[in-house]
């Protein structure tokens, strides 16, 4: 692509560095700021710097925060010693959305991924460690999702917390509400098979 | 969507306001900037800033531009004489990749377009009429897409040029150099005999 303008090739290839938006997309949301009024450009830009400059993780959790504690570390309501461990603040919103959980989390930002070069160091699991050697947690909540990843990240802090004698959990998986069950695949069939539970108990969610 | 940082809230916010944008991919390209050095947000804001404060347009075709006179105005080697009407820049940059094409440009801004409010004295027509007044235009030729909006715009600016005694064309319609017949749309295929062109005079295309 050749540009008339070395502002607008400068915009456009910063844009498309961003994840799944290629050089026309780039080239067509530039012009698209063009035709708008220059204030939504200065607000844009404006609100991607304070965000990265100013961004704050949650001292207990390691979500993202504007304050020293995330608002739900921070609610007394919330009981701090149920935690669930999950990959970003998109599984504590997705969590957060479904109203049906009062514990705490615990944000690893990320999974171990040796393919892309993700230690378990690169994680917030010292933290989380740490947290449970203090004696305040009772149980843990895995909810990473199943890939080879977050089961290697799971059995790395099973293999790390288990000396400590606390409650080892993680989410259900199987046939999601609403679905039929000629569509499931295997794995999620049988899993749900092998882990089912008294039907009594089925009747007390949401 | 409930965010536990305001600072992320409104970075999401301004992004999703861009056009194909939503909520949720908004909020993928807000963690992957944060996971991001600090320069990169940096580079994009400023970027974009920059584009926006002092993007400049060609004082004679209105194309987007860092000087006075774009470069193709400015060549000497173009024809003055020959002038292609266009919606926006990324017309001009599919045209200059053909490298068939040696004359200049007029880029309007966009389509006459009552249903979005788009009327004649928001484009750039009255500087094209006056261009072709002082007489030293000799062919202008419509390159606007093909729709009800494309063809009204050049209807519009055909009655307003008419008198002035210059050939008009327009780029011709047909089917695509490798397409099938059998797949194409009537229309096109029915222009396409409508318009056709001695045998010798395709020979020495491209």
């Amino acid at each position: 692509m050749e540009f008339s303008s070395k502002l607008l090739e400068n915009a456009v290839s910063e844009m498309a560095r961003l994840p799944g938006i290629g050089k026309r997309n780039a080239l067509r949301l530039a012009l698209h700021l063009l035709r708008q009024p220059t204030e939504q450009s200065q607000q844009l830009a404006s609100s991607l710097l304070k965000m990265r400059e100013n961004i704050n993780f949650c001292a207990n959790c390691h979500n993202i925060s504007d304050t020293q504690l995330c608002e739900i570390c921070a609610n007394p309501r919330r009981d701090a010693q149920l935690v669930c461990v999950v990959e970003d603040i998109r599984d504590v919103m997705a969590i957060e959305n479904t109203s049906q959980y009062r514990g705490q989390y615990h944000v690893l930002g990320g999974k171990i991924s040796p393919m892309d070069g993700v230690a378990p160091g690169d994680l917030a699991i010292p933290s989380l460690v740490e947290k449970i050697k203090m004696g305040n947690i009772k149980e843990l909540i895995f909810a990473l999702s199943p890939t080879m990843e977050g089961d290697t990240t799971n059995f790395y802090i099973y293999k790390q917390v288990e000396p400590y004698n606390i409650a080892i959990t993680t989410i259900a998986r199987g046939i999601a509400v609403g679905d039929e069950l000629e569509y499931a695949d295997e794995v999620t069939l049988g899993r749900s098979i092998l882990h089912r539970i008294p039907f009594e108990s089925s009747l007390k969610s949401i």
